[in-house]
């Protein structure tokens, strides 16, 4: 355990907190997790903490797992997480939180591998693209929706929000620890699904077929565009197949992780027949 | 027309801004629309405007709706709106909007009836009811989904939050102008239901049968709970009838609008089979 930090204006605190902005995580390879459950989903997926600021009014990570009545961590874990510990004063965690709620836990943790190797299609898998994705909440948002359906991975092409954003580890509930998520180009993404056999869907309004019409592959990924533009044109090549979703009422279009939910539970349920 | 406003500072102003507090438009039966689509969308459900704030750019509502490339208002629409429009500043109109877009146009309108009365079921009908909903972006997230499906109406129960919220109105994509939309508590929710034989139906995780698995009634309604508790005591009766969403991942619930999501398409499409 290093020293602890009463006062929030440490330099340590200050440089702690840059993690917030992308430039910083891109370039030191970090990102930082707060809340116990995102922590913990964290842990869960192998994440490496390199240092973590626990509120002082505890000893250690253990004793508030333990207050929280989460099963105790195993013991290298625990020892790994201690060496990196260090205590900071209520002040410090107010300084350190993000939004409202005071965090009792702030981990800075190694980035997890994004590469599209993570990803390991079965006979029957399902796999959700997200191409130019902007907005953290949206992509926290689809991740969540995409554990639950239990995908085989997700792939973010060209994503202009990180995924270690706080916002977008907050809205997937901690999902995008657990997930094998990859990040790559469009075209890279196009070609690795070309060569594991996935056929390519995407949501069009133009599409003539409706998605509950559709007869899912085995293998499919599911390719969502952007909020403000849609798909660009590469995506628009003939091997790709459009369906619709039905659009009923008045309004002219859904929500982008309200169409990626009924599509991923619509396939994971139909390609599995 | 009445006289013009340039000082963001008049009474009328603060007046109107009031309206962003529940109490006001419950106590005034009023609500406040801007943006041309939800204003548009408002006209269209027959929503009758008693006041409207103009851009001093634009001479009158026509000439808005004419650069924005929207079809013509009807000429009687068009007299009463100029009869009720006051022209305003810049500097006006950004007091009055909200959020970071300034709008060119806001409205105080009358509040629309929300009485049951106004779902009229037909022999194969869908009807969302919302239990309790506290987030107004949930709640208007849920209606613009509802409209795509194209539902009979949607039930708020006991509701927390109003539909009259901005930000409801705005997540709805003004779709709260469109559909039939009722507010009752949920006992007299229950009697409506019966008496109009729908099979009510709630998602609930220990629910053994999974929502793609059921046979939906050709009259169905779908409850949904509050974001923070689930549904009540109120609707765990044996008539009604529990389903689930599989979760296969770490996660251990959806968003509560993704849930709204796949239970509504699945049911809009498998009831009509």
């Amino acid at each position: 355990m290093t020293e602890n930090i009463s006062s929030p204006h440490n330099p340590r605190i200050k440089q702690t907190l840059r993690l917030r902005d992308r430039d910083q995580r891109d370039q030191r390879g970090l990102l930082l997790i707060e809340h116990l459950r995102e922590l913990n989903q964290a842990l869960a997926g192998g994440v490496e903490i390199v240092e973590l600021y626990l509120d002082e009014r505890y000893e250690s990570i253990a004793e508030l797992f333990a207050d929280q009545n989460l099963p105790a961590l195993n013991e290298s874990l625990r020892s790994q997480i201690d060496s990196v510990t260090t205590l900071a004063s209520r002040a410090a965690m107010e300084k350190l939180s993000y939004g409202d709620r005071v965090s009792p836990v702030i981990a800075v943790a190694k980035h997890l591998n994004c590469d599209l190797s993570r990803i390991v299609p079965g006979d029957c898998s399902l796999v959700l693209v997200i191409d130019s994705v902007e907005k953290p909440g949206n992509l926290g948002a689809m991740v969540r929706t995409a554990d639950a359906v239990g995908v085989a991975g997700v792939i973010l092409s060209d994503p202009i929000c990180d995924v270690w954003n706080s916002n977008a580890i907050r809205a997937s509930q901690g999902a995008v620890f657990r997930l094998p998520i990859a990040v790559s180009t469009a075209l890279e993404t196009q070609t690795w699904l070309q060569q594991n056999e996935f056929q390519i869907v995407t949501a069009r309004v133009e599409a003539s077929v409706a998605y509950s019409k559709f007869t899912w592959a085995s293998r499919t990924a599911i390719v969502l565009g952007s909020e403000a533009d849609g798909l660009g044109e590469r995506w628009q090549a003939s091997s790709i197949q459009g369906i619709h979703v039905p659009m009923r009422g008045s309004v002219d279009s859904l929500n982008v992780s309200v169409t990626a939910a009924v599509l991923m539970y619509d396939a994971i349920d139909r390609m599995k027949q």
